[in-house]
């Protein structure tokens, strides 16, 4: 049996946030279903962001470590350093 | 008959911004899955994030506007154009 | 000899507030200029940004509290603990 | 003479855009010291956020684009439409 790859790995991992995310829309749905105050509504959405935040931080971090340079047909070429400062710097926007 | 209130017309106005955003966090979570390319997904991410802001300052709006001064027991303290000044910023922060 | 008022003290507290965003603005400049890492130039231009959103949480607060009814001729009309959950969201979306 | 290199040119226009900041940043000192009214004070903090935000994606550009691949150990190493895609994602979270 082959070992799941990390792509399919990455994609759990993230569709499991994503379910999380959807979990939360459904608690603010019910919240202004069940006539809660606005400051529960106001906790529940902020909460959305924030999933959704992190959620983006993830992708651009595949993203960048996946994409920008074709690792097979540029062995070693991202650097990692400067990749580390820039995820840095997009996670502190996304907090 | 009874007029619907405003408040169950802004419930409905908001329930259905929530629908749509779980639309949205449902599309994301299908595109995870047919491993649909990180820019789509990156695009589909960014779109939940704009229409939960949407929402939050629609939330905020109602809040001010509802909450902020007991319009019964004190019919015109809220200063409409301070009010004003106050939701644009909000929405330029949430936009 | 009179109290300062509390209007002359939140203004030097903003101001304060000010000179120091301003002085974060000149290290970037200075760091620019002596070609700094793109990394130290980023960390500072973040700094200005969280400064920059601190201060207006505190221009949004003042409005609030101070404009958005008219303590004189309808005191006791703003509604204190619906002020706090407007502000609390505000800070969360400043920080 | 040799003509002015890629790197000083954007030093050029990065320390243009930082001095413009900085006189937004005396604008609101101004406004404060002259007892401006929150809604103009308010509008000058926004515009110092927004002129932030455009200088943080400028930089953020620069350093991906020179910094991620050293391009002359690996030249086209770099995949252009992958960064695009990225940078993409960086301008829409800081507008």
């Amino acid at each position: 049996m082959r070992p799941m790859t990390h792509t399919i790995r990455d994609k759990q991992k993230l569709l499991a946030r994503v379910r999380r995310i959807r979990g939360q829309v459904e608690a603010i749905e019910r919240a202004l279903d069940g006539e809660a105050g606005c400051e529960k509504v106001m906790h529940l959405i902020s909460a959305v962001r924030g999933a959704t935040n992190g959620l983006m931080a993830e992708v651009v971090e595949d993203h960048v470590r996946t994409h920008l340079v074709d690792s097979e047909r540029h062995p070693g070429a991202l650097n990692a350093e400067a990749t580390d400062q820039l995820l840095d710097v997009v996670r502190t926007y996304l907090k």
